[in-house]
């Protein structure tokens, strides 16, 4: 006799450094430089200079552990946004959609201070300040981008439906109707 | 003439204090004392003593901002168990299936040192220890509680699919497989 395959897939856990936003044993580690940020930024003379002088540093990191893309599964990870300017405007995440527009993510920032830039594909935008213990949520349909505005990393635990996808829609050609800079020292949503 | 109504939810920010365990401006807040947990734990007779001579202390909170039952949505909460025994047994939560079984949870211990406690309908047991940066995934189909093992309160982030409910199925009458207590000093698993 054989037992029966079970469908049910078994519980786990992960650990993750707080402070430093890293998943240990994370079997996904993404890494975005600044060359991969080229089209992003107002200033690209910057970003050039950046990525030639400045040795190409890290943007920002993502590190998950997946689990089946499946509805009623839930994808989590771990995002370290580096802080930086490209020019005057700080380093930021590509963002993005859900592939299925309508579900939410809940970003938990843990560590740093910036902001989550959100809009809509009917061209509403709107802003969320993000700190250490600030729970953001991104309602359906708002593709949403992190911002660092601070002097260490924006460290943020994510979760979202796993079934959700990324979908980069209008966000490399229109970006996002609002920037954020460093202006006579003060930030400044422009 | 007038605007389309807007289907689209606004994105909104919560403050979570992530040391005390506390949703600054939570819309629910649950509180289970001891006399709520009537049935749950082997010594009946602690547990009574505990709500008429140690004057039925809280057990645990749960403290959460409802979004819409929705699919595509995530519901999202702090709990926070309280340290203490029921004779020899760790205080714990009563634990729950979802309504919508096939639906996952992810536990984020902030704080504090305990465990998760998990069953399937089919008889299936595990359990995961939790302390703070530890990443506990319910798998869909599971039902979940956590036990305080440790001094100080046992503080989690949890998200979940807001469409997914509350059901505490056979939980109330059969309970879980394992119990954790407090033996000569040590944690046991029986």
């Amino acid at each position: 006799m054989t037992a029966l395959p079970t469908l049910v897939m078994d519980p786990f856990s992960i650990k993750l450094d707080l402070e430093e936003g890293v998943m240990h044993d994370a079997k996904n580690h993404l890494v975005r430089c600044a060359s991969d940020m080229r089209g992003y930024y107002v200033d690209k003379a910057a970003l050039e200079e950046l990525i030639a002088e400045g040795n190409d540093p890290v943007h920002y990191e993502v590190f998950e552990t997946p689990v089946p893309q499946a509805y009623g599964h839930l994808m989590y990870c771990v995002s370290r946004l580096h802080p930086g300017k490209v020019g005057d405007e700080f380093f930021m995440t590509k963002g993005h959609y859900h592939s299925i527009v309508g579900t939410a993510e809940v970003y938990l920032c843990l560590r740093g201070e910036g902001y989550m830039l959100m809009k809509t594909s009917e061209g509403r935008c709107k802003s969320e300040p993000m700190s250490r213990g600030k729970m953001v949520y991104v309602p359906p349909c708002w593709a949403h981008r992190s911002i660092n505005t601070g002097r260490e990393p924006l460290v943020s635990f994510c979760v979202y439906p796993a079934e959700a996808g990324h979908n980069y829609g209008d966000i490399a050609q229109e970006g996002f109707p609002r920037r954020i800079f460093e202006r006579k020292g003060q930030c400044v949503i422009e």
